[in-house]
């Protein structure tokens, strides 16, 4: 014992870093271990989180949830329409992104969208009735998520719009999602001028029905081999789907050109698709969708089937709990804007199209798309880091989309609530900034990450349903 | 000095290893230095090299050959048909890869293709007299290259067969190359069956006039662009050209949908380059060959213009030396063979497509595509470690084809033959394996590395063109 006061110190601190100064203070070495406390300090989901971890039941119905997902077949089945496709869609009923919002809650580009969205189905002429409209209570907000859907930034399905139909061939479930404008001035971003509802009516009246015909002749599309191509390709397939995009085309062509369509519509369509290196975008996040609602409604399971945001508050599902939304304040996005704009421009973060993350690509892949921070910032190597770091609150590992910069590992997929909350590392997502204000569009490009509180309280609540009491000392 | 007896020996040995030996069996450390003498040991080579390197008039004409190289500015402007548009071609003539070869000395594959090539023609009725007639002398054979033209593996090109046309609008000078025909049982590869013949007869009839009618609609196509973003996209644009294919095919088809050609046309057409992710590899060729023909007989360079293989021999062009080939024994390619064949099925390297590695790509710039590795072997860290090594015996880097993994450094490019013969790292070339019979096709892919005695001739042959005599001591 008495060697060790002969020695020089070298002390790890582990906790306050009041401690370690003191012994700096007397000339010793000493090293703050980076460490906050579990669940973000919240004390109900600290307690939750050492009932629910190492429990064999959750470990059990995990592992369902896991297999359900890596078992997924997801197959793009063809197009539909909103109105009559979606289940539960009503006739007065306009979908957003993200967890439930009321309208007078609604961020700028929301109300924008959903302005655009009432002009285009025709229920107002002009702007300011579209608003009154939306605010008079006639129209039902409802998330698109709850109707089997999910659509990238403000999210907004109405009865007339097309929508991708992709079936999960293992489980049967479907998902949906929008078809992709393009860039610039569009609905997603808030945008709803003239041009706007001129492309969208084309979208409905020319692009539908042409790819429809199209998807029709080509049999079904497996959309996993061509994700996990992509993700060869230097996409991660949430904000970068240039191969995906260019690979879907190149499925497309041969069937359109023997399709029998009108030559003109052909050559509208295709070159539309061609111009639009997003347009894999809203069909990688269908395909998500079919893969996560495979692995959801597990009793006890406490992994993430669903992240989305509706630009006011971020919002989780576990496969454990169901349809409930565990919510929290919508993060800001770090990233890079597009010239002439800057932070204070941007709306908070936007849109389902983390249910990429949520299946173990987009952010989560970025290591297999070093080119991406061109466009969001930061350096390849942090796209490394990022995908090495979820490896810590997945449940596992994607062998089917696998990044070749890492020797071929497969994407690290499905976030277990509790290794979230334990390690206090957050959900990375990588996507798009809108304009905060409605009529814009997008600014600029960047990352985030899903606030902890969604975490703590998903918790709490998983913990609650499995009817674990605080006064009871059931642990195994 | 009495120090160093001292102390313990930690010697680093230069040289013979037998010295190190000595030391280790005495108990010292002793570290080998990895070295070998310049020039392979060649003694002429070796006394070039002393006059050639950090000589001002060198240094001077590479600075000049670097700057045309990066200067060149490719673009696809059309179609047309080898005996019309190639310099010098003859009726009776059949371009082939590589440095000069006479039939009796060729490959198995190349005579295969050459056969090929005469019952496409017309010359002969069968393969017996198709072969006769090759060695009657009645046929006149000439590298690709002295025709300014570029054709992968065995590199056939005869009168009738459609070109890309390829001008560098910053020089002038174009270059050429003949279309892709996918893979399986085709001409470069050696076979020459009726369904090879077939293709290469809808190809003259049907692909090579719709896509010319599609590039004039296109106007002009430019290929440095197209090929940087590929390099964001996983190809290295030799071996891998998934990307560039899909690019291509992106900017063709609004073209060809408005180009008033037949709607059965093209269909065929883009469903024939739809299929085919190497349809982008002649055009990257013919790209490559026009950047470096900007540079080439620049007096006094040391920079390699040309490296091509026509199975038997490796040969390269130095910009100083002109048209002269300095050639040495193909090397054999070690890579991943397919199903049911290994290395003693593998003719020796063999094609012209070394010219993408001349210009910066190809294996130099395999960084890009890590995926590349599961076709040719290897890990994508030994991907890596090429492309880095390679920088060693650059003139520069390719600011225009950045490498996002390296942090998009440039690609390392222009190979100075006074660093390979100084250095002793041979340029790295990633390729297809051909059957070394005939009739067979591709059984593989992988690396392999330009001989160093190519580079010692060339070196030797510089010095003396430059009138510099071994008597005279003119050395600055």
């Amino acid at each position: 014992m008495v060697d060790v006061f002969r020695q020089e110190l070298r002390v790890i601190n582990v906790g306050v870093s009041g401690f370690a100064e003191a012994i700096r203070h007397a000339g010793g070495h000493a090293l703050d271990l980076e460490w906050a406390p579990p669940a973000g300090g919240d004390l109900g989901a600290s307690h939750a989180l050492a009932r629910l971890i190492n429990r064999a039941s959750v470990e059990e119905a995990n592992r369902k949830a896991f297999a359900a997902y890596l078992a997924s077949h997801p197959v793009l089945d063809g197009i539909g329409t909103a109105g009559t496709e979606l289940p539960g869609m009503g006739e007065r009923m306009i979908l957003h992104a993200g967890p439930p919002v009321a309208w007078e809650q609604m961020c700028g580009p929301m109300q924008g969208a959903i302005t655009g969205a009432i002009l285009y189905e025709g229920w107002a002429q002009d702007r300011a009735s579209a608003m009154r409209l939306a605010a008079s209570g006639e129209i039902t907000f409802a998330p698109c998520h709850d109707h089997n859907a999910v659509g990238p930034m403000a999210g907004v399905i109405s009865p007339s719009m097309p929508v991708w139909i992709v079936t999960n061939r293992e489980g049967g479930n479907r998902a949906y999602s929008n078809l992709n404008e393009g860039l610039g001035k569009v609905l997603r971003f808030g945008a709803d001028s003239a041009e706007v509802i001129d492309r969208l009516k084309w979208m409905q009246r020319v692009l539908a029905p042409t790819l429809a015909a199209v998807v029709a002749r080509l049999g079904s599309l497996e959309l996993k081999p061509l994700i996990a191509q992509a993700l060869h390709m230097g996409d991660e397939v949430h904000n970068r789907n240039v191969a995906a995009s260019s690979l879907l085309l190149k499925k497309l062509v041969p069937a359109a050109l023997s399709s029998g369509r009108p030559q003109a519509d052909l050559a509208d369509v295709l070159a539309f698709i061609a111009a639009n290196d997003h347009f894999f975008l809203n069909l990688s996040m269908a395909a998500c969708k079919s893969m996560m609602d495979a692995a959801a409604n597990i009793a006890g399971s406490s992994m993430v089937t669903a992240m989305c945001r509706n630009g006011v508050e971020f919002g989780i599902r576990l496969s454990g709990t169901g349809g409930a939304w565990f919510t929290a304040p919508a993060p800001q996005v770090e990233g890079l804007f597009f010239s002439g704009y800057g932070p204070q421009d941007a709306a908070r973060d936007l849109g389902d199209s983390a249910i990429t993350e949520t299946a173990g690509v987009g952010g989560f892949a970025m290591a297999a798309a070093p080119a991406i921070v061109q466009f969001i910032g930061g350096s390849p190597r942090d796209a490394l880091a990022h995908t090495l770091r979820m490896a810590h609150i997945t449940l596992g590992r994607n062998n089917t989309f696998t990044l070749p910069s890492l020797d071929f590992a497969g994407t690290p997929a499905c976030i277990d609530a509790r290794k979230v909350a334990d390690t206090g590392i957050a959900p990375i997502i990588n996507t798009g900034i809108a304009h905060k204000k409605a009529g814009i569009g997008q600014v600029g490009a960047g990352i985030t990450h899903a606030p902890m509180e969604c975490f703590a309280k998903a918790l709490t609540a998983l913990s609650s349903k499995l009817g674990v009491d605080e006064q009871k000392e059931d642990r195994p």
